[in-house]
């Protein structure tokens, strides 16, 4: 089965100790296409401005991304600036300019409105809940957010809980969002807002996914090649997400899988630029890191 | 086999949000205790003082602890008192009396010179070093320490690394001695530092264990019933260190299933104030919550 990402697609200046680059390829919907295209197809929901690169189009689409549902307008491309500094967990963001994003309403093609496995990267929740409006018969829906529309849009982002069946969040989100300090109280907390399960994305100290059936958690892939983070959340769930709609059916031990595979993918994101690392992976790549992730997690 | 654990034995005053002890049983050699003892004998080598109350000596014996190496002071009992606010993984120290600690010189009876299995609980590296120097044949020796001793004795500590199989340290204190921030850069500085393996606790992320052979990683027991969490890394080295010793080889396989009688033994200690919880544990709780922690990482 196919799955339908929305998100953005960005030009990225990112400066950390091992390096900086200007107006790379980035944005949460590539970041998720190139781990989830290792295992479905993928429909990306997005927007750009008339300064994107052409090369980029020509890129996505030699990756196999679908980008009917891309829309291209008169403003300038989204564009976010940060630099990481000793601790590569921690981005400080230098510039923002939202451009393009700020009229963006999506617009999905009325070939792409049958897919069963959709996920709502981080982008404003109205236009999160606008997008899942659109699709006729969604089955598996994931849903991220962040601080920001936490701050601002609670409300809005609330509802949309109600909605979705997997709500992924980063440990800070999941904090703030359900005023719990305790993870799994914290978890317990966003479950029952809604979504049917709650996956809480720790960085380098691996995810923990919350549901009333089960529990799973799994360490992060210990790499200490750490170049660059960006997009590594992103990244993660292409690899989870993608492997779903990969396999089709929602099982349990199908999401352990799905983990282990986001798993393996953002440790790949972290060891390169941009989508420098992530963009020429091959399943294989994954199944070797998944057999170690193995190796290191069972007793 | 039998262990020999070097450590405090304090008087607590702790305050959480779920209420407030004065005075109860505490220090690391004594959270230490409770988890090792349900697996072999423990031998406990520390000081208290005049005030320290009859009814713990007596509670410790009925617990097994061998207290022939528990030297008994004019001075006071050292005591900590400690609070923590809403995030239970932090706490604020209000006041420290070492008393009798400042004078301690551990001194460990003949008959307990020859046990294998040592744990140098947190105190300070000399006095660590001094205890290991009089043992005659150590096997398998583990090393805790603390920020406090990272920063005032950092060369006796640095040399001490020399001397063990094991070092013990939380985040914090792995990256501080290390100078790194990845976690794993921080785990191989350390192990070129001399000990066998590197044992990193994460808290409630879990433990990172590292050795150049292999590296293991375990996710914390997810428990959403957090009480007081003071002595969990101890309860937890009890858990490793005793079941290692009890089953006299240090293999890693061995190693691998010591995490997790370690990590569920900790879970145990967060889940009452001091030893309230840990004192009444039987094997079978462990076992129990092994069986979860098994499928909760299993995939």
């Amino acid at each position: 089965m196919s799955i339908l990402v929305l998100g953005t697609v960005a030009l990225d200046t990112v400066k950390t100790p091992f390096g900086k680059r200007a107006s790379m390829l980035g944005g949460s919907a590539v970041h998720f296409s190139m781990s989830a295209r290792l295992f479905t197809k993928v429909n990306l929901v997005a927007i750009v401005g008339k300064d994107f690169p052409a090369r980029h189009i020509d890129f996505l689409r030699k990756k196999g991304v679908l980008l009917t549902s891309l829309i291209k307008d008169s403003g300038s491309t989204f564009k976010w600036e940060g630099e990481y500094k000793g601790d590569l967990n921690c981005a400080l963001t230098l510039k923002t300019e939202l451009g393009v994003l700020s009229v963006f309403k999506p617009c999905v093609a009325d070939s792409q409105k049958d897919i069963k496995h959709v996920f709502l990267a981080n982008v404003d929740p109205d236009i999160q809940r606008h997008l899942l409006k659109s699709m006729r018969s969604p089955h598996f829906v994931g849903l991220d957010s962040m601080n920001f529309w936490i701050n601002t849009k609670r409300k809005s982002l609330i509802r949309l809980l109600k909605e979705v069946n997997i709500y992924v969040a980063n440990d800070q989100e999941a904090r703030s969002l359900s005023g719990e300090s305790n993870l799994i109280k914290a978890a317990k907390a966003l479950k029952s807002m809604g979504p049917d399960m709650v996956l809480i994305k720790k960085g380098e100290h691996g995810v923990f996914l919350y549901s009333d059936d089960f529990i799973f958690s799994l360490p992060a892939y210990p790499t200490d090649n750490v170049i660059d983070p960006t997009g590594a959340g992103d990244t993660f769930a292409g690899g989870f997400m993608g492997y779903l709609a990969g396999r089709g059916k929602v099982t349990p031990a199908n999401i352990r899988k799905a983990l282990a595979y986001g798993t393996a993918a953002a440790s790949f994101n972290v060891e390169g630029f941009g989508v420098e690392r992530t963009s020429v992976l091959k399943l294989k790549d994954l199944d070797r890191r998944i057999k170690t992730l193995h190796k290191l997690t069972v007793f």
